[in-house]
């Protein structure tokens, strides 16, 4: 193909822009995931491609997927998606309906909550972080980022695949559901006041709650926890203003104390 | 000033052509803080400022300092550095002299080896959870990136100035300097068959050493640590080949423990 208005490359339009491609993504259910490692495991995951669109030279590697595969050149990649597509392959894929809150609990010991998180970055890297770790679930809140948006996707190296999520249809009655089905639920938090993470019983099962890059955890999410825990920092850094981490970090620390604190 | 070639600005010239500015800053010994918070960190660290170039609205901020004071519009701001320059403000600043590396180890107890990082982010981020969690101080490989480095102060939030470091002149001896200091020498790896980073007794003094983004640790270093030490991975992240962390993750779990183990 040389035209980047052919039709049959729309789902790969306008990548960075992210208004558009949430209602776009939203509207054919579709997400999309770049380059030949994170395809695959999207795959083996059980997302079904609608499509690729992928330079010459990449075409060899996906010989065996019977799908649309559109090749374009480099300029007309870029043109399409609005950015040098470096990796050489783009997929469109399916999503899949998410499971329900009370199915992703049964089998699970240790899960995350996520609060709102805007940044798909962030997302991704702390789906990554738990992944490795092995907590078992995520959960989202209503308004969390979308862990399929690309760059999620992406920063998570297609971790994003590997963990079980569900969304939370209610942000009110949520977090009582977790607890329903027998979780302590721990809310991380720089307030002082908390009880540093690594000296808390967790219990057989726990549920992390991580809340926004900026503002944390609601007020209301951190009145209903069981327990608010924090990352021990250090006096000095404290007396210097240095005292943060980012919530990458925090939730790297939070995640190994969680999975480490398992029975 | 309405002239992005006034020579008086030199200082701030093209703050994102990272070779230019790595030997404009060495020739000149300066490098640079962005926005109030970072620049009165610098200062209260004892670094010598040099100069301002800030908007007209952030100057009334800065009326104690006995600078120089640059007063450009912000397109003016844009033309000299190469970006929007968002926080309305930067300063340059004077080095100063490192501590040589046995003044940094005589009164720590818990340090970080950074070896050969190339990421300016990552070295910031890195200074930030250090610092923010404990670690007395930091020693940089010959060919580390610098944590002065525009980039690197910024992620780190100014931690750069929080967290004593020093560089080793000599990449072959330098580990037996610190080990002759009383530390025992951590290697952080994803080797399966090092020891878990929790159950490692760590002694009154240990030194924990973080690789590169790519390749982790030179097999040199590996040899010369007296242990290795990992974090542990879940087992279903190895069977999905998602049991990486990126470095910055690893090394904030890493710092944790490091800190925790703590006598």
């Amino acid at each position: 193909m040389t035209s980047a208005d052919d039709p049959r490359l729309a789902d790969f339009a306008r990548l960075r822009e992210v208004e558009l491609r949430k209602s776009l993504e939203a509207e054919h259910g579709l997400f999309i995931a770049e380059g030949e490692k994170v395809i695959r495991r999207a795959l083996a995951t059980g997302y079904p491609p609608r499509a690729l669109m992928l330079t010459e030279r990449r075409l060899p590697a996906f010989a065996d997927l019977d799908v649309p595969k559109y090749v374009v050149p480099e300029e007309v990649a870029e043109a399409v998606t609005g950015f040098a597509v470096h990796r050489g392959a783009l997929a469109s894929m399916s999503r899949l309906p998410l499971p329900a809150v009370p199915a992703l609990l049964a089998p699970a010991r240790r899960i995350l909550i996520l609060e709102d998180l805007v940044d798909h970055g962030n997302v991704g890297a702390i789906f990554r972080c738990a992944a490795a770790l092995g907590v078992d679930a995520v959960i989202l809140s209503p308004r969390c980022a979308d862990p399929l948006y690309r760059r999620a996707v992406k920063v998570s190296m297609g971790a994003v695949f590997a963990i079980p999520y569900a969304r939370m249809t209610n942000w009110y009655a949520g977090l009582e559901e977790v607890r329903e089905a027998g979780f302590t639920l721990l809310a991380l938090t720089p307030n002082r006041a908390a009880e540093p993470i690594d000296a808390v019983g967790m219990g057989e099962r726990a549920a992390l709650m991580l809340g926004s890059e900026g503002d944390g955890l609601s007020s209301r999410w951190l009145r209903e926890a069981d327990r608010a825990v924090r990352i021990p920092m250090s006096e000095r850094a404290m007396a210097m203003g240095v005292d943060s981490l980012n919530v990458v970090a925090a939730a790297a620390i939070a995640c190994h104390s969680l999975v480490a604190g398992e029975d």
